[in-house]
């Protein structure tokens, strides 16, 4: 029976998620995975820290978060900078759901640092932390012996770094193509129902898929960040979000929405990538698709992608209807995984 | 670097196929999997056996097979009987890949006990083994602290156990719904384009997708079979074929066919699977689709799944353009995990 600590840094809807979960699947991992864990550190941006060494009563940090209230009710930690709780958390494990910093991928690289370099597994849903400090934090992890898991960064919950590193051996891959923005996807399915653009993203706004100001959804750097975490990671090539070539969303017209629909057609923000020897050709940009195309059925906030690899001619992962909860499960088979695999 | 001597029972287009992509993977497999292989035995239904402790030349095996000739050329194995085979080879992985016998899986289920009581890894492409004797087979492979992976029984090589094995954990399937069976996928997609099923099946026959007596395909037992293998493994309740609500093509018209396509939908052979607490719903039988379902735009002889989970609402695989090259990559993925699993 391995003991894990775990400390979790963000405590929003994927990390309250995240220790629901945990809860349901706590017998599971103990019979299956002999695997027992408590949470011994959790940082929050606005209901502060807590912090303890022999576990913390998390169903009462759930119901305190939930409530508005501080968790300094359950454990009185008087710091509140992230990467000092990094720094002090007593933990095995760091669970890392900050948001991404398209940028630099800071504060997230460093709190993944910290971590590693304390010998703790480090977790993460952050993309920026992989489009910016990919190689480093990955041999960091191999000199500590500690693993740097990241599933939860693209397609949720989804599994495919975890394919290709476990299920797809001596693989390589030359191309994908995808569906990988939720909030647009959801957008461009509403204006098909007649909806304003402008209505589509209060929409989405409203039910917590887009942020206040809706950039970095519509004009593509959401999917543009995937990409280039994907190639970064699977074809081994550094890419970042800026040196994807991009075109959003905005662009798209109800008339043309329309027209498309006339014809048996949709409008979907497709990302694509095609390995060019050690350079990568990557794009993101709004697509007619019909029906005979894989892309066409992927609805909502569903996702999409499709890999050619020189093994398999074409593999493709859908995921429908993702939630909190399927982030949540990425990064939980990222734990598990992590302890199997050391 | 592990030494595998392989032994090879079925050496068709899967067979010779998966030599060629040993051959082209040989470097690979050596410096980031530190393996090295031989292919140690060959056995042929028509064109004889070959062993050779020190390795046969694969390139003189696949010149003589494929011009017709015996592998008694290369090595003057006496024994005509596949399962001497298994007991005399000295290997230590065996590739079984025989043709599936619905009725009680042999002989391929001796083959691998027996390869397996040999402590020798089993992999096998055979469904009819999996339906028939999974539990025992995979006590036995427990027991000799031997691998029994199975990759390719169901989708060619796309990777569906090894998902659920390592990249799904903690995970309980509920349900499942796909297409599965290539041949009648094709025979539906060209009656679409006017042809008669009659010519439909003789083209599949042709070029070598369905054989001389097509019932396996069109009356469903090949989907049945698959169905029954991911039930049994996938939700642990074993399935036979026989046990599945089964439905073939036969009765899907000309005219039905012009029909849906007219109103934009398609007829598709569609296997469903539900897990009803201990025991499980499944079906094979003839479906209408419309564009907003996965598996409309599922063409030719590809194939898909689409899985709900306790952990991920839905997650789909699609496979594209399979052929013998992606079933033995099936093979190869789960030699080289069966190594570095061990």
């Amino acid at each position: 029976m391995s003991q894990s600590r775990l400390a979790l840094l963000g405590f929003g809807n994927v990390g309250r998620a995240l220790v629901r979960l945990l809860k349901r699947k706590e017998a599971e991992l103990k019979e299956k995975y002999e695997i027992n864990f408590t949470v011994t550190g959790i940082a929050t941006r606005r209901h502060g820290f807590a912090i303890s060494p022999n576990g913390l009563d998390i169903e009462k940090a759930l119901a305190l978060v939930e409530s508005g209230q501080s968790l300094y009710e359950i454990s009185k930690y008087p710091l509140t900078d992230s990467l000092d709780f990094v720094h002090s958390v007593p933990a095995d494990v760091l669970i890392e759901i900050t948001p991404v910093n398209l940028q630099n991928g800071e504060p997230a690289i460093s709190h993944l640092q910290t971590a590693l370099d304390r010998n703790m597994h480090a977790i993460t849903a952050n993309k920026g932390a992989i489009v910016h400090a990919y190689r480093e934090l990955s041999e960091l992890a191999q000199a500590k012996g500690r693993k740097f898991y990241f599933e939860s960064t693209v397609m949720d919950g989804a599994p495919i770094f975890s394919l290709f590193r476990s299920a797809l051996p001596a693989t390589q891959l030359n191309s994908l193509r995808g569906i990988l923005n939720s909030t647009t996807n959801l957008i461009l399915g509403r204006m098909e129902d007649g909806e304003s653009f402008e209505d589509a993203v209060k929409y989405c706004q409203q039910i917590g898929l887009a942020e206040t100001d809706p950039s970095i959804d519509v004009d593509g750097w959401d999917a543009a960040i995937k990409v280039a975490t994907l190639v970064t990671v699977l074809m081994g090539l550094p890419l970042t979000p800026q040196e994807v070539d991009r075109t959003g969303v905005r662009s798209i017209t109800p008339k043309m929405v329309a027209e498309a629909k006339e014809r048996g057609k949709r409008w979907k923000l497709v990302c694509t990538a095609e390995r060019d020897g050690n350079t990568v050709k990557s794009r993101v940009a709004p697509e007619l698709v019909s029906p005979s195309s894989p892309l066409y059925s992927v609805e909502g906030s569903s996702s999409i992608v499709e890999f050619h690899t020189d093994t398999l001619s074409s593999l493709s992962i859908v995921e429908g209807n993702p939630g909190p909860e399927t982030t949540a499960y990425g990064l939980l088979a990222d734990f598990i995984n992590a302890i199997r695999d050391q």
